[in-house]
Parts: C-alpha cells; sequence; structure tokens
C-alpha cells in the first residue's frame, strides 16, 4: 500500500482506517470485466464497509447493493444507487422493513424461509402490490471456511432447501402478490476454494432449469459473495476462472449473473492505523500496548483472525510479543505470538486487510468513540466520516439524566 | 423479575433492554453493607453498563466509579460522582487521557506498567502537578473464569509483578509529582470461587505491609471487582464471606478498601427482549429467528456465553432448537441447542442477565441501531437511553459523500 500513513496520522490523529479508492476500483473492474460475456449485476454487499463514501464510489463504477436491514437499503439509496439494482437479503426481516422495501420498489426481496415468503406476501397483498422475489437456496456444500461465516449447510440458519424452494416458487407462481424473478444462494465468506462455490452453483442452475420445466422463468441468479482476500498468506481464486467455471454451468440459460462481493472488493483496500502507547513485560511474555483496541477491530477477538501487523519504525531486531489494546480484557488482541521490533511510545502499527468487516463492527465498549476514516484517491486523501467524541456518544441517553 | 415485557414492548417496541434499578439497589447495599466494619468505597465499574442514568442511580447510592477511559470518567463526572470518588484504570492510558485525568484530580490514576509510570510522571512535571498513583499487581493467581476475561495471571497483559511494583513505588516515593497512594489487582471477571480472590488480596496486603516498613504508607488497597452472577446455575460467592475473607487479610493496617464490581451490581438486573420473526426447519434443525441480533449482544458468539431464554406464550411443547438473529453470520446466534416451545411471530423472548456487558458492547453492524435502554425502578418504567435511527447512525458521515 503506498499510503503516508504518518501523515495521515499527523492530519487526522490515531487510530483511523483508511481505505484506497483506487484499489476498489481496480477489484470491481476486474470482477466485472471477468463476466462481460453475460448481463450482470454487481451487488456490493454494504455489510463489508458500509461508509457512505465506500457506497457512492461504488455506486459510480456502476455496482448495485446487497443489503441485509433497510438500514443498508438506505445507505444505498442515499448515494445514488437506483432501486432496480437493489437487493434486500437476510434471514430475518422486520414486517417494517419488508413494507419499506415493497414501497421502494427494490429489485427483489430475498427469501429465505417459508415463514417470511408468507409474511411477505401477506405484506404486499396489504399494499396492493406483487412483490420481485428470489429465493435463497441452501446447497448443503461445506465453504472450508470459519465455522461463523461458513452458512451453506444444512445445519446454518441460511436459506432453505432444494425441495422446500421449489415449493415456495410454486406459491410464488399462484399468488397474486409474489413475482418470482430470482434464485440465490451464498454459502460462505473468505473462501479460498473453487470447487465448493462451482458445486453450489450447478446446483442452483439446474434447479433453474427444472423451474423452467414448470414455467417459471427466473431472470436472476445470483451467485452470492465470498470471495476471499489475502489476511496472511492465503492463494485467492482468480475472478477469471470463477466468472468461467460460473458461466459454464448458466450454459442455455438467458438470465442475469448477480454477484453480492463484500470482503473482495474492499478488504484488501483498507488498513486500521494505532499508535504505540506503553511496551511492557508480564513474566516472560512482551506485551506491545496500542491505543486502537477490539472495539474498534474485534476479528481477532471474535474468528481469532490474523491480520499482518506493521511497525513503522526502523528496528530490526524482532522478538516475540502479543499487540494489545487498552481494553480491560485478555480478549483484546490484534495478534499474538508474532516477532515485531522494538517501539517507542507514539511508534505507528499498521494492521492491513482492514476494510472489510472491521469498522463496521466497531462499537463504543468502554466509552471509546469510533475512529476517523479516511478515503484516499488518486493520491489525495479525505475523511469519510468523522471521529465520534464524548458528545456523540451520549447524546442519546444524556436527556434522560434524572 | 417481576417485569412486564409485554407492556414494554407495545409502549417503546422491540428489542430492547431493560434494567431493573431496585435490583442494583439491593446488590449495591449489600456489598456496602458487608464491608461496613472497614472504610470502604464502591467504585462501580462503568464498562459493565455506561449508562448514565445507571451510573447516576448508582452514585446516587454513594458508589464511586472504576473508569479504564476518559470517557468514562467523563460519563462519572456527568452525573455528579465528586473526582475523589473516581479511579482510572486501564492497561493503555494515552497522553490526552493521563493529562485531564490530572486537571480533574481525580482520586488516583491506577498504573500499570513501568513505562506509563514514566508517562504520568512527565506529564505530571508539565502540569506541575502530583499524581495520586495506585499500581495494578498482577499476583499470577488462576481465576478460573473464561480465558477472555481472566486477568491475573502473568501471561496477561494486565498489572506488574511484585517486584517490578515494589520499584515503582520507590520512584514514586522519589518523584516531587508522584504520590503513591494506593494498590490493586484485579484477577478476572465472573469468579465463582473465593479462593483465588483471597490468595491474591493476601498478596497485595503482605506488599503493603512491606512497603510500609519502607515508609510507603498507602491509603487504598483496591480488590478489583470480580464477583460472579447467575448466568445459568451458577452457585455464587456470598458477599459476607467475600468481605469476611478480605477482612481478614488486612489484619493491622489502617487502610480504605476500595472495590470495584461491575458485572454483580448490574448484571442480573437486566434484562434484553426481542421478538420472534419466524421459524424455519433446516434439515433436521429448527431455528427461530427473533429481531435481536449479535450486534445488539455479543457474549454468546464472543465468549460462547449463555443467558436464560424465555418465550413469553403458553405452549407447552418444548423441542430442541437454536435461537438466532437475522444477521448473515453463523456467528448470530443467542444460545445454541437449547430447548424452546413452538413460537408464533411476535412473540416475546427474554435473554436474562443481560445488565453487564452486553449494552455496552454493541454495535452498528448490517446498520442495526443501537436498541433502547429501559429503566425501571418503583414500578415505574422510563426510557433511559432513545432508539438510534438510521439518520444518527449515518450523522458523522453523511456531510462526506462527494
Ligand atoms: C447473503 C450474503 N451475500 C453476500 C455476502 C458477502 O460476502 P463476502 O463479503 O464474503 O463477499 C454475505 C456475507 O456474509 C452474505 O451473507
Ligand atoms: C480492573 C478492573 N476492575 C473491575 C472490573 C469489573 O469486573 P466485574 O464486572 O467482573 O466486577 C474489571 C473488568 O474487566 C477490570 O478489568
Amino acid at each position: 500500500m503506498n499510503i503516508d500513513f504518518k501523515e495521515l496520522a499527523n492530519k487526522y490523529q490515531t487510530p483511523y482506517y483508511v481505505y484506497d479508492f483506487d484499489h476498489i476500483t481496480t477489484q470491481y473492474e476486474s470482477l466485472k470485466g471477468a463476466f462481460k460475456a453475460r448481463k450482470s449485476l454487481i451487488a456490493y454487499a454494504v455489510k463489508a464497509n458500509s461508509n457512505l463514501s465506500v457506497i457512492k464510489h461504488l455506486a459510480q463504477l456502476g455496482a448495485g447493493a446487497d443489503c441485509v436491514s433497510i438500514g443498508e437499503v438506505k445507505r444505498a439509496l442515499k448515494v445514488g444507487i437506483v432501486p432496480y439494482k437493489i437487493i434486500f437479503s437476510g434471514v430475518g426481516k422486520i414486517d417494517s422493513e419488508i413494507k419499506e422495501a415493497l414501497e421502494l420498489d427494490i429489485l427483489m426481496i430475498n427469501v429465505e424461509s417459508a415463514a417470511e415468503l408468507n409474511r411477505v406476501e401477506t405484506i404486499a397483498k396489504e399494499l396492493d402490490k406483487k412483490a420481485r422475489i428470489s429465493i435463497r437456496v441452501n446447497p448443503n456444500i461445506d465453504p472450508q471456511t470459519h465455522p461463523y461465516i461458513s452458512t451453506g449447510l444444512h445445519e446454518n440458519k441460511f436459506g432453505v432447501d432444494i425441495d422446500t424452494a421449489k415449493r415456495m416458487y410454486i406459491q410464488c407462481k399462484n399468488s397474486d402478490n409474489l413475482d418470482p424473478v430470482g434464485i440465490h444462494c451464498h454459502i460462505g465468506s473468505q473462501l479460498t476454494e473453487l470447487t465448493p462455490i462451482k458445486e453450489s452453483v450447478k446446483i442452483v442452475a439446474d434447479l433453474v432449469r427444472n423451474l423452467s420445466a414448470l414455467n417459471i422463468d427466473l431472470s436472476f441468479i445470483d451467485i452470492g459473495g465470498g470471495l476471499g482476500i489475502v489476511y496472511d498468506d492465503e492463494v485467492l481464486i482468480d475472478v477469471n476462472d470463477y466468472a468461467q467455471s460460473v458461466l459454464e454451468t448458466m450454459f442455455g440459460l438467458d438470465i442475469t449473473i448477480v454477484c453480492e462481493p463484500g470482503r473482495s472488493l474492499v478488504g484488501n483496500s483498507g488498513a486500521f492505523v494505532s499508535k504505540v502507547l506503553y511496551e511492557k513485560v508480564n513474566g516472560s511474555k512482551r506485551f506491545i500496548i496500542v491505543d486502537g483496541a477490539m472495539n474498534d477491530l474485534i476479528r481477532p477477538a471474535l474468528y481469532n483472525a490474523s491480520h499482518k501487523v506493521e511497525v513503522l519504525n526502523d528496528n530490526k531486531e524482532f522478538t516475540d510479543c502479543n499487540l494489545v489494546g487498552p481494553i480491560c480484557e485478555s480478549g483484546d488482541f490484534f495478534a499474538k505470538n508474532i516477532e515485531l521490533p522494538q517501539t517507542e511510545h507514539n511508534d505507528l502499527v499498521v494492521l492491513y486487510s482492514a476494510g472489510a468487516y472491521c469498522f463496521t463492527m466497531a462499537s463504543n465498549y468502554n466509552t471509546r468513540g469510533k475512529v476517523a476514516e479516511i478515503a484516499i484517491e488518486d493520491g489525495k486523501d479525505r475523511l469519510i466520516r468523522k471521529r465520534e467524541t464524548f458528545e456523540d456518544i451520549i447524546a442519546l441517553e444524556e436527556e434522560f439524566i434524572k
């Protein structure tokens, strides 16, 4: 990453997130390009990084949005994504969210259970609307990733099995208020194996053909997101191989391909930068304590995830240590048993691959404000989210002090 | 809990947190009472539940505050806790926080490393102040709790060993800008065994005696927090036994006892209430999907913590299921393999023991607003934090859309 982290630290203080928008462009273009043989829609999975400026950047490239709450739908609309490029997914939609999505006339509601289909039908009827429906199929394939982000097995809460899906499509066909337009599958995140993706897309494509025989002709096949990024030394799926193997399974189908990448569009564009407060040694263990913490970036604590770490100083002598934050929990760590150089007060520490599922999961634990977010585009930096102040944090409770 | 959850759901919508302030009073009074033979200060560990009204309630009972960020210090001051009842702890204090704490003239800064002591000394000198110091000793005792909330072993980042502590006290004594007034230990949270506490307090009390022989006479011995609560069927430490065993170790010492309980004051006072969206069966697994999620309450995902669950309906037939939220991660669960009755759309589901380390760790993941917080006192309910809106969530980034 060709970013002057020190300059940004001087200008915006630490900790901060920075995202390289040009890298996001590259990622988007190469994926879009890989599918050029077909009509396709890249619906960015907003949950990965929902900063409005990030979404806007992707919107300007032509991306749609894959949303999992009405809040995400509103984010997408706010930055100019047109309703017909917006998909509303998720296993648990609230009635009011379904209503709003129907009123906003988005591309499709991605339904994940028979019970939900009934709710959508009821609400669409009340509104005298015809709801465009896609159904998420759970292909029962092991995606070979972390259990928390593996979603394509029957034991997961996601989607429905093939037979249930079929019944639901027939229900749609027979309903005045449901219009079956799409099919969807997503088997997990941070995938580095192509085979499970290929297998599940094939299952879904076969279902599309079966439905066609029942006179249910779908317009969209949504193959989900899930492409991995580099955290450590992962060997990634080549997007052209990915597109190729998806396209192969589509043979003979006149259907638009939708994908919903999140992590792969934004993950490697981002870095989290904090500064060293102290070093200490407890027993035989060396600790580097920085001003960033698990409330800013919870992936190591939550998934035992690893992010590449770089200390920005000239020391060449590396020794084993734990890199930790100031929060009063042993779970507040960024890396354990890692070789890092001796540091001084105020040295900067960079955590890479922090563009996805990092800021979005930030909390105010220990009354720590959410940090600043910065974009770099064409070599220029700009703030895209202000650092949260104490006043911001207490704004919604202050008036209630008795 | 004698709370009409349905009425609250009608009035405030779901999901919400509710806290029984009278229960908090009982918890505070019984702990304070247990130490009545001595001068004592109960410094509430604000991190457990930092809602301003919760802190204010405890302040009115006479509590001080144990804070781990300058934000927490400001919360305590905001609701009227006087500076001389405020302690600033934590392994990583930022220079600006140390400066502010010194200017605010709080009771003491609880120092956790030799490097930090040097920073405090430097900053106190710059301000021409004498910093009241307590030193956190790491007694190297296994508290027998979850590794993420176990803090009293040398392999943890917390505190310093006895010898380092001694050297640091001598440094304080010889400094014009440091005033050694206290000593501190805290070995972990959700403790249900008295022995480790007793052992570590004894180590600390012995150190106090040793220091006294060096003419370093401390005024405060801070025994930390850590008392467990009931999540499932825990047998708790009796507060009188706790106080008794602490007091025994203090024999001959003229010193004020400070404790810093968080969880035990507020944990069992709280409940998290959500409503059922759908049920579904995937493969052989039944799922209940509610409108609350891991962004509201992350303890099950983060610590594999268990909270007692109650479904508020009249069904008597219980079957195995997973209780999950709408977030697109398999980690978004509240309970797995639990027997619960068949539910209907809009049935309420209560998670108990949700008063500590629940709301404070909430995030906006999936653009979900933080939920409402409600207090019950004397049978009357009142809002103590407004539900966060979409506008609130985007407030700090909206102006930067280009
Ligand atoms: C349904 C769905 N689509 C898309 C995504 C985005 O996945 P990724 O960020 O791995 O591309 C997710 C992630 O959880 C998801 O659940
Ligand atoms: C130093 C310190 N004091 C007090 C507490 C409060 O602990 P509890 O909520 O278990 O009482 C903690 C919790 O992490 C802590 O780290």
